[in-house]
């Protein structure tokens, strides 16, 4: 790695492309970087001049038009609809990052999962009474998940759920199976309804789209029953005054909620203090940079051999 | 099912053993039995006439004088300890339940691990401050999980643990892998220490003998360090005074405990109030009847044909 703000650095090689590295973690970006294989990318802190951005979606979308020369966006999230509204450039190349995140989502929805069927919060509130008392319960094996969005996230989601006993079912756009897959059945998005009404746990791991925005509303919550609903998802696929609904009828039993329209949650919200619902800061899967490198490393080899680049996000689909 | 106890009922075989039921669920088991294929067995409610039993240990141990004529005891629970009392007698057979706990001990092991590692407990306290803090954390993929005792629950557990990413090491008194074992690794008992000091999580699924009595001591503990200690086999594995040193010093971070020397759990006890302790009242894994029955009904077809016995007790091991 060579650097144009050091008055040590190598020569200027009039090839290398210069990089701007836009982030909350960009200490971290720029240790690993150091620390690379990548001699030739040189790092950049002139916007006007960087030709590849290692970026957060949110700052990046702010920012864009500082950026003339931009060819190629490297996501340091999995979300990137803060570059796709239609007002944004779309003038170059974006990329996201996928395949490390499904573990931490697989944590999450399987660890608040047996909290809740196995009484963990009873239990709590019990030992703080000094009181000895069980509760009557159900394996969870057997039970049902349906798992909107089959990708990345969805399918290693499905194969941790499986090697716990769940059934898995899944929902995308085709209704066909990915490749080796561990759903016992995928319906296609317009069958959602067929799969909510088999569910003990949704899990919302869809990008957001036009056709996702507002997916998880009055209508479709309505086929469930006393289910477990979480949203890992992008913020817009919850249409809040029908999950608010949904959870008084009891279609949802308990929301995890960890992504929102807008972060932080407005305190203003009527989630903070709802009992049945879980809200978390947006940490269900968090970039580690150390990943997010590896991906951003390797997509850097291709660029320089003009290869086709990884996880390309496609800006009409959206994902 | 004939009954002795119903004029209605069939004319007495006279060949047929009696089965007295004995046990805090012993309406499920009635009418498991009516409607079972076990014809050739007749239910008694005459002690004195019974040759089998199907009792949960703790009431049995307490009434096994009130049995002269018992050739046979089914154990409704997997742990007997309380039949094994030098005291009492021996002079049948015993048989347990095995092969139907390691899933639900996979659910609770898993569940308060992951509760942990991703602070389920601090969001459900800033959610009721309504505060957005996210804390650092790292994927559970590649810690060690230590589990003491590799039988039926072990292994289940290794499986369930290690499709979650976790690396499980066994410890065993042979020191032997089980077949088809998700086992990276076995130590004998004697090697207790050199698993302990890998560990990120202990589990003690060891039944309760001479050698596993306080297995689980101040000593041993100290190979620990900032583990997660789960108690889920026998209550008198951990001595008491050893973990509350451990947890004071930092080598257990926390503990589970579900069971105890004594349930329920005395008031006395200084584990009810410590903020580093969870308890819960013997829940980790129940028998359900269903699963029970099913396992009494296939030794009943082997004792009428005079065939060995499944999960047959050696007195002397104690297991």
């Amino acid at each position: 790695m060579k650097s144009t703000d050091d008055g040590q650095s190598a020569p200027l090689n009039l090839a290398a492309p210069l990089l701007y590295i836009l982030s909350n973690q960009a200490e971290a970006y720029q240790a690993l970087l150091a620390n690379s294989t990548l001699s030739n990318i040189e790092l950049t802190s002139d916007a006007s001049q960087a030709t590849i951005v290692l970026a957060d979606p949110p700052l990046l979308s702010k920012q864009l038009d500082d950026f003339p020369k931009l060819l190629w966006a490297q996501s340091t999230f999995a979300g990137i609809d803060a570059l796709i509204t239609p007002s944004l450039r779309q003038d170059y190349q974006l990329t996201n990052v996928k395949g490390i995140f499904g573990q931490l989502i697989s944590e999450y929805v399987l660890g608040y999962s047996l909290s809740y069927f196995r009484h963990f919060s009873d239990y709590q509130q019990q030992q703080s009474e000094q009181k000895w008392q069980p509760h009557a319960y159900q394996s969870v094996a057997g039970k049902i998940i349906v798992i909107l969005g089959t990708g990345s996230i969805g399918s290693k989601l499905a194969q941790a759920a499986s090697a716990l006993g769940f059934i898995c079912l899944g929902v995308n756009r085709s209704g066909q199976m990915p490749p080796n897959s561990h759903f016992q059945q995928c319906y296609s998005i317009e069958k959602i309804d067929c799969a909510l009404e088999q569910a003990s746990i949704v899990v919302n791991a869809l990008p957001s789209t036009q056709q996702t925005r507002h997916i998880l509303n009055q209508q479709h919550l309505s086929d469930c029953q006393n289910a477990l609903l979480f949203n890992i998802g992008r913020g817009d696929a919850v249409e809040e005054q029908g999950l608010l609904t949904a959870l008084e009828k009891g279609w949802v039993a308990h929301a995890y909620l960890d992504v929102f329209p807008v972060e932080p949650l407005p305190q203003s919200s009527q989630y903070w203090q709802h009992p049945n619902v879980t809200i978390t800061p947006h940490i269900a899967a968090t970039s580690f940079p150390e990943q997010v490198f590896e991906i951003f490393e390797q997509n850097c080899h291709r660029w320089l051999n003009q290869q086709p680049l990884l996880n390309q996000i496609d800006f009409d689909l959206g994902y």
